[in-house]
């Protein structure tokens, strides 16, 4: 039993030009642009994922992750995986098949933590809301009340439609009812307010690429100890190897078991991004995403734009807007791209083809991207219309 | 129902130094050092997940991939994650739950099928060799004749014991038995030969850092039509939505339907490992990991060190070498470290303690690197032997 060669076949041994990415302004619902001193930190050597060095870089991106979610968890880690495979892990290492799980549903990403969630074996029960609307504590009480649930899960942060869901109190509910409370911070963490300790916040998942600015590929979670205790007397192995944090803490914890080679230039990347939010400071950063998201939707409105979620409850990070009876939102996008570079999205579910999603996230909320996006936006409809 | 600020904690606002990461030459199992051209490409501006010029990059990787895996597979690409990620996407979609998967267990990577197998429902038998042999052609027939299973997954390059386990026949074996034949290619894709399409093989998995030269982060994935079939008959529903590919294939097939964000930069890190593979030809690049495989081999032979597997077997890429008794093994890796910046590695489970790994694997599979490390043990034993 030996290997004798075949012949090598070249079919598939394409010719290529360098890498030469055009120069976009990501304006949509992420990724948003990198920070240069990001890329830079990305691009050094590599080193091992057991080397003391690396170690040492991990205990810094878990002391500089309490910083950016204001939390003591000692289980605040990123994921190899971009922020899906942190919502995945957050549920995997949670849910226990038979658990009641409810999902506040106001949007794409509630969606997908009910189809997620199922997956892992849960009686999943929904609570919903018109996609660009949140849900009143009251709602909330009585959606527990009615359905018991071992876990809540709700998005801070609706990336589809632009909503911030307040969090105040929600916790307290979910105490009273024994329930942990689990939070998607994916276009939060970092742009806009979020308090994992204070608002008693059990379980949260963000992402790299969104107001941390920051390439996907690396995503955080932190459980506190009321979410480590369902972790760590679980009837059933975590039905997901990858993600089992049982065995992740062990490499990120004191043990540092080899458990899955860590992607190293992603953390490197992620250090300094979050080396970033740390030298600006939380109440800069969110000042700035505010001031900025302002500045926006004073611009919009100049234009005649509405836009889709309540001033209230609009993210600073990311806005919807409504597209115009009148106007074909794919070709304004179309047209942002080609003619300015800039890439903003249209609206997925139950907001396709009715909003444009402009992000404003981390390094890209600027004063100047803001100008030159409603510059450009202006030109889009003018033309677009005159044809 | 308001968020009212709490105050701001400066407790976990660590104040770091940039990244200044050691020079290492990563001469253990991986990662290896990555090649400059890949961390250049990586650090390139972004662009979205969606944008026609990434689209158009997708396309390029998995032609590229298939150059590389010697394949005409369609569905050929990278999954976002490392490595284990690619294991696991490559079981969470071929396994049903009640299947019998034969797994061939003679190394670490082996068990680690094995634990991924079971946590999707498989019924997991195993076939044993001691760690560092391979199994013969009629042990495999002999093991799928006891066990009729539905899957044979064999590791034809063993990380951990520096083992190649040759295939050829074995897919012949399997279609007589209407089994699959799923094979994992981490240490061996780029720097050893194999074929996936004459050989036969049903379905691999690699991993992106170790004979790419590219960091870790994201890892491919091939399957052929027979493993397609299993996938779209599939009674339930895949237990994984990150490695679910009957969705993952919708984006990187002509559908582009949204399903996670890609990792972007690992994507432009991964074109361009994929390029330099195909620049220099697969058979030019195994001639040269062979032939540096050669020269370590013999130079360790001169230094009166031993090799764990029988030359027949050897890796080029991956050497595992017996630590001699009076050697305390840890020290010496010690010593390659903080004297040459040298990361060797120790062994794991059955080897550990009994063996260094070794390894030379893509750009660090050159002369130079070769005769320094060699230089760098000799002094390592003549030292440490002389305390």
């Amino acid at each position: 039993m030996s290997d004798t060669q075949p012949k090598i076949n070249d079919t598939h041994r394409l010719q290529t030009e360098p890498l030469d990415p055009p120069p976009r302004l990501l304006l949509g619902p992420g990724p948003s642009n990198a920070h240069p001193r990001v890329l830079q930190a990305m691009a050094m050597p590599l080193i091992g994922h057991l080397d003391p060095r690396f170690i040492h870089l991990m205990n810094e991106i878990q002391e500089l992750l309490r910083y950016v979610w204001q939390t003591q968890n000692a289980l605040t880690i990123p994921i190899s995986g971009t922020g899906s495979a942190a919502m995945e892990a957050t549920l995997a290492n949670l849910v226990e098949p038979g658990d009641v799980v409810l999902v506040g549903v106001n949007g794409y990403f509630g969606e997908r933590l009910v189809d997620m969630a199922g997956r892992y074996g849960a009686q999943v029960r929904r609570l919903e809301k018109p996609w660009g609307e949140v849900f009143t504590l009251d709602e909330l009480r009585q959606g527990i009340e009615a359905h018991r649930p071992a876990i809540l899960a709700l998005v801070h942060a609706e990336t589809s439609t632009g909503a911030r869901q307040p969090l105040e109190g929600v916790a307290e509910l979910c105490r009273e009812n024994d329930c942990l409370l689990l939070v998607d911070t994916v276009t939060s963490l970092g742009g806009v307010p979020l308090f994992i300790d204070a608002w008693g916040i059990d379980a949260a998942y963000s992402g790299s690429q969104k107001c941390l600015s920051c390439p996907p590929g690396i995503a955080p979670l932190t459980f506190n100890e009321r979410a480590g205790e369902k972790l760590h007397h679980r009837k059933s192995k975590v039905a997901n190897w990858y993600l089992d944090l049982t065995l992740v803490s062990q490499y990120w914890g004191s043990e540092r078991t080899y458990h899955h080679t860590a992607p190293i230039a992603m953390n490197y990347a992620f250090r300094e991004a979050l080396r970033l939010v740390a030298e600006e400071g939380l109440e800069a950063r969110w000042q700035r995403h505010r001031e900025n998201a302002e500045l926006l939707w004073q611009g919009l409105e100049e234009l005649g734009l509405q836009c889709h979620v309540k001033k209230e409850f609009r993210l600073a990070s990311l806005t919807t807007v409504r597209i115009p009876e009148n106007v074909d939102g794919k070709k304004v996008t179309q047209f942002l791209l080609s003619e300015f570079n800039i890439e903003m999205a249209g609206g997925l579910g139950q907001l396709a083809g009715k909003v444009w999603r402009i992000g404003l996230m981390g390094y890209n909320s600027r004063k100047e991207n803001v100008a030159l996006l409603l510059h450009a936006l202006k030109e889009a409809l003018h033309h677009l219309q005159a044809q």
